[in-house]
């Protein structure tokens, strides 16, 4: 697999991109666009003044507007990067702006609830592709993103029926040039592929943080200090943006809900092995469980070094 | 905080040591304490030819027994670093080959257990010091270990009321010396606080891989590729020794029903806010944990780099 960006094309292929929102995933867009020469002009767009001001200074875009129907003005390809709960409303701020033949993304980790708040809105001149790309890290704003976080990583499309067939290729190429792997499917099959990949895990972690927070008898500091013995990887998700997953968990509701309620039976059957003294059911779970991680590292989607590859000391 | 081990000692701490078990954690002392000169003569001993065999190809020991009772003999310090189910047998098997003041230690996840199970037969001309450090990595076996492992990592240590306390401060010099930082707490104290920062979410992430591997909608290959939305960080740990992992919950049964009682009301809490969309919830929640791993952070437990310092492809 690849382990650098490929090199700038020659002719763009797109002429205006519109990105709204400048966090970890537009600002990594922005770079990536730019580095290989994506498109012609990339306009950056973000209602908050310091993140719009911080992106200037990291020199991500070539024009700059706070003010998102302005933004995306005679923009060919607009793509909403903010929580999942926006989308909706700015969509509807945005369509009388959109110009004719306006392909219109997201990067929306939810795509039922974001396709069913988006699409009323946007003009039929336009073409609506949603994505997904399936990549990110616990941080947030313009300096977290880098140009190489969609290299090897998938990006879903969940394009409706009937959805200009060229717009789809278009968006597909773009990501594609990013190094991302791209699958289509329907948005409510994402949905649940989503919620047990990333939603539910996500919530977990939450949850555990939050439960170990809430002790009486271990001090917080104990949990700090003897985290390196597992607790400390769920910390990792679990400082993810609030407000990013507050959204998704809200818009989700129906595939979190049947996840959660899955996780809930098998940890029911596993805690009546643990007090019945069940041996053998513990070991069997415990040995099934490490195939997927082998699957998921000859896939390319985790290192195969040992903690993460988390910094180790030397001798 | 330092990121290398220390120099050699001129004179060593014990004159001949005892590993028996000669996995991650066996085979890291072994290392270490020849690099360091901890102890003048390094004795592996493990039942499974094959390791104790490649073992000996890694040059990890200067004498090797398959059997524990002879391996013992002589030796001023004997750690058992074996599963926690097989400390209470081994004791007994060792008991009559323990040489006077020898000071006898283990490296169990599980401390209440292992010493009710490990204290009856140990004569009374030797000292039990039990020790569990917090540190490993999803790998087993002699290849798996390093030096550095336990460098910056906590070590516990819960001898009983009235143990000698020269052969304490002993065990301490040793894991300090190795880069250790020492606790000293109760055994019922350590198995609370190991629940939450180790057992519990090392079940959570067991449970959740095997809830995943099991869905009918979505397919195995699914969660492998979209495994970077979060899912693969709990892979991790629920790719550790099935072995180990199932004589952890069969022994520290108590304390880790209790924790999985407290995360499932709390999952309750959470999930009934999803359900009603208590987004002010979520939100508080989602806020809350991101201090903890700040903490974890700043105490030395855990990298800052993002996605744990994953190797990142470059631009």
């Amino acid at each position: 697999m690849p382990d650098t960006l490929g090199e700038p094309r020659g002719e763009p292929l797109f002429s205006r991109l519109a990105l709204i929102g400048m966090g970890l995933i537009g600002s990594s867009i922005a770079r990536a666009a730019r580095h290989l020469n994506l498109a012609g002009t990339v306009v950056a767009i973000d209602r908050d003044e310091e993140t719009l001001a911080r992106s200037a200074e990291l020199g991500l875009a070539d024009a700059f507007f706070k003010d998102a129907a302005e933004g995306v003005r005679d923009c060919d390809f607009v793509i909403l990067c903010v929580p999942v709960g926006a989308c909706g409303p700015l969509a509807k701020q945005i369509a009388g702006s959109l110009a004719h033949g306006a392909i219109v993304s997201d990067v929306g980790s939810v795509k039922g609830a974001v396709v069913a708040a988006m699409e009323p809105h946007l003009p039929a001149h336009t073409h609506f592709v949603p994505a997904h790309p399936v990549a990110g890290t616990e941080r947030s704003g313009p300096d977290a993103g880098f140009a190489t976080l969609f290299l090897n990583r998938w990006c879903i499309l969940t394009p409706a029926y009937g959805v200009d067939a060229g717009a789809v290729e278009q968006v597909r190429a773009f990501w594609e040039a990013m190094g991302s792997r791209i699958e289509i499917m329907s948005a409510p099959h994402h949905d649940l592929v989503l919620a047990i990949t990333s939603h539910v895990p996500h919530l977990i972690a939450y949850n555990i943080v939050g439960t170990a927070a809430d002790m009486e008898r271990v001090t917080e500091l104990e949990v700090i200090k003897f985290s390196a013995g597992g607790f400390r990887d769920f910390t990792r998700i679990a400082a993810s943006d609030p407000t990013m997953w507050r959204d998704i968990f809200l818009t989700n509701k129906e595939a979190v809900l049947e996840m959660i309620s899955r996780f809930n039976e098998d940890l029911a059957a596993l805690t009546r092995a643990i007090r019945w003294d069940d041996g053998d059911a513990l070991f069997d779970l415990f040995s099934r469980t490490r195939t997927i991680r082998r699957g998921i590292i000859s896939e390319g989607q985790e290192t195969a070094e040992p903690d993460f590859g988390r910094r180790r000391p030397e001798e």
